[in-house]
């Protein structure tokens, strides 16, 4: 299942960047689990990476290579096998692969990064990675961004995928992204795995402080479980070749950081749209909180409540789930007759007790709305903090008791 | 479903405790949705009640009237309306139904405390409590211990209930408890709802202590779902019709405390086995923490894991997701390379990988045992935390988006 439509927009190519899907047999056959993107020379990288204190081995060499070099030539994705919770033989499988990259491609290893998704604790089957390189590389093209968002998918439904043309200055810089995911979604300071590039030139440190901005506004704003993946990143490309320069002060970098967020805030929702199991979008506004952290907090306690998701699954307004899930949300000195709960419009509690004006037909059909809208007035101060999240469904079990059988 | 045999032990009375129970029609028809205990007089009361901030409105004026007066002669429970996020006409409500059986008992409305379990937000029938109070009252016996577990059920499928004979200085003194609760199990230095009564003469200070104690070394260490319910009430009644008189010092204070504890844990484990939808029981030790309040951290994170809580569903040794919920636990400073990871006797990762003893034939066998048994060894120092949670499966999804209609 999944909310909405889903049918990726077009993709707009990346001057600088190429890239290619083949089928390398990981874990099963005939479907697309080997991803390569090509990054012409002089192609900056700024990256955020997952905080799951297991991280897996492609991080661990990942991080590596960006901090001898920020100039990569590769990204090499796999599926089926995380690569993760597989220690020092998991780090020399992921050099192996990073290695035979760059052989190909003619580049230094550290300008290879590699990322890998799927089961957590298995050895990766590097020998099928390594015998696929030449095959990706023969199919490397510029027009293929969309291959690649499928070439991605784990247990995702559809692929996504977002892009747009921002003008700095008068010129066109292109700014393209896609991202994978659908369960052990709760990034920490980093996502699932999002590929982003642009053709702008990018102030390097302006770059690397922009995505950490950017991803924390929206793909750590998003959960479908609460679990934080041990694989998760994010990472973003510019290759320079539109010539146009973008960096700190002045109104570019401005439009530009605006252009990045929404690129990552159309990704993270799709996440959430595609949340393993889910049928419909909840999207969580905490209001009038003393400070951003609370109001983060009371939003995940509500977003995480199994109670509240399996309520909007059944298209439900049993509102007392999301008054309990406020209530334990660890705000000590929460006064709880100035907070107030609404369902989109609608105010449904106040005073803590039910509004006077609740209708409970009312409410089930906000309830039963493709995006159900949870919004909190804590009546304590001025904080807000908004977060995405999906239902509980019987799917959700079905997907998560069958994965790896 | 629920796991394993849960057929009521015989419960001994308590000298001192009369209960009953009877169908008001609070919400449904036919079942018994309120139970009524009488306690002697000189009954002393320690209670411990939900820290959610949206308290319901029957623990507001139970907390009233322990604050004005610990020695109780009535219990009130109802089932099928929460009496929680009604505000002062909820607390009105609960007045009402303390003042009914006041009148009926011949005792002060502060002698009679009140509790609710059911769904949050809606008004109390108070005048079907009301017309059922002479009824309850007529039933009353002292042997009605399974009847009155049987009428504080809601999503329970079974009653819970333990009981037991502590030897003081040579005389035996009763202690029985109930319990009930299977969903929006998270307790928060309390429970769902639990009445435990023994006929010793307590000292009241100690026992407030030993209850909060044997409360948080027992309710406070099991999850369901993660939701603090707004009802959570744990009472302890102490008639002291034994004459037997047990404080803090000595070898009797000890043995009480270790008795109640056992029955408290009974309970506890009870209502985790019942927890909605529950095939398996899972027991987290988490060991060789720096602290109690890290390894505590770590267990709550792997018990509340959608994903480690479908695997178990699904019997598959699927611990990529145990690793990467202790790696998301918030533990800055962990060295992966320490942890070790165990299902029951097997160690299936240490080292940061897979063991080399792993097999996953032996994994699977313990994962589809009806107690399933992971053990987290940190390696950091000498603290440890137990928690008990049960699997997450296609039943509580259908018991939580079907509760209401």
């Amino acid at each position: 299942m999944a909310v909405g439509e889903g049918s990726l927009e077009r993709l707009r190519p990346v001057p600088g960047v190429r890239l290619g899907a083949v089928a390398a047999g990981i874990r099963k056959r005939n479907r697309h689990d080997l991803v390569l993107f090509e990054l012409a020379e002089g192609t900056h990288c700024s990256a955020v990476l997952t905080r799951n204190r297991f991280r897996a081995a492609p991080i661990v060499v990942t991080e590596r290579h960006l901090a001898a070099n920020r100039y990569a030539r590769y990204w090499l994705v796999n599926t089926g096998c995380a690569n993760a919770g597989t220690g020092a033989q998991g780090v020399a499988d992921a050099l192996s692969c990073a290695r035979r990259v760059a052989e190909q491609g003619r580049c230094t290893v550290p300008e290879v990064l590699v990322f890998s998704t799927g089961v957590i604790g298995e050895p990766l089957a590097v020998e099928r990675v390594v015998e696929a390189v030449p095959a990706v590389f023969a199919g490397l093209a510029d027009d293929a961004w969309e291959a690649a968002a499928s070439g991605i998918m784990t247990t995702d439904t559809r692929p996504k995928g977002a892009s747009c043309v921002v003008h700095i200055e008068g010129q066109p810089v292109t700014l393209t992204g896609i991202a994978k995911g659908a369960g052990m979604i709760r990034p920490d300071m980093a996502t699932m795995l999002a590929f982003l590039a642009t053709d702008a030139v990018l102030d390097p440190l302006w770059a690397q402080q922009t995505l950490g901005a950017a991803v924390d506004a929206t793909f750590n704003r998003i959960t479908v479980d609460g679990d934080t993946s041990t694989n998760d990143a994010c990472v973003l490309a510019a290759t320079g070749r539109s010539g146009v320069r973008v960096g700190a002060g002045g109104d570019s970098g401005r439009r530009f950081a605006a252009a990045l967020t929404e690129i990552c805030q159309s990704l993270a929702l799709a996440i959430v749209r595609d949340g393993e199991g889910a049928t419909r979008l909840i999207r969580i506004d905490v209001m009038e909180a003393a400070d951003e952290a609370e109001a983060s907090r009371v939003a995940f306690a509500i977003a995480e409540s199994p109670l509240v998701k399996t309520a909007v699954f059944a298209g439900d307004p049993n509102w007392g789930r999301i008054l309990a899930a406020v209530g334990r949300a660890g705000v000590a000195d929460m006064n709880v007759d100035r907070v107030r709960i609404f369902l989109d419009d609608l105010c449904i509690a106040e005073n803590g007790v039910r509004s006077e004006r609740y209708q409970e037909s009312q409410a089930a059909a906000r309830m039963r709305a493709e995006e159900v809208k949870i919004q909190v007035a804590l009546g304590r101060g001025a904080a807000a903090s908004t977060v995405w999240t999906c239902d509980l469904s019987y799917d959700y079990i079905k997907i998560n008791a069958e994965y790896r059988t």
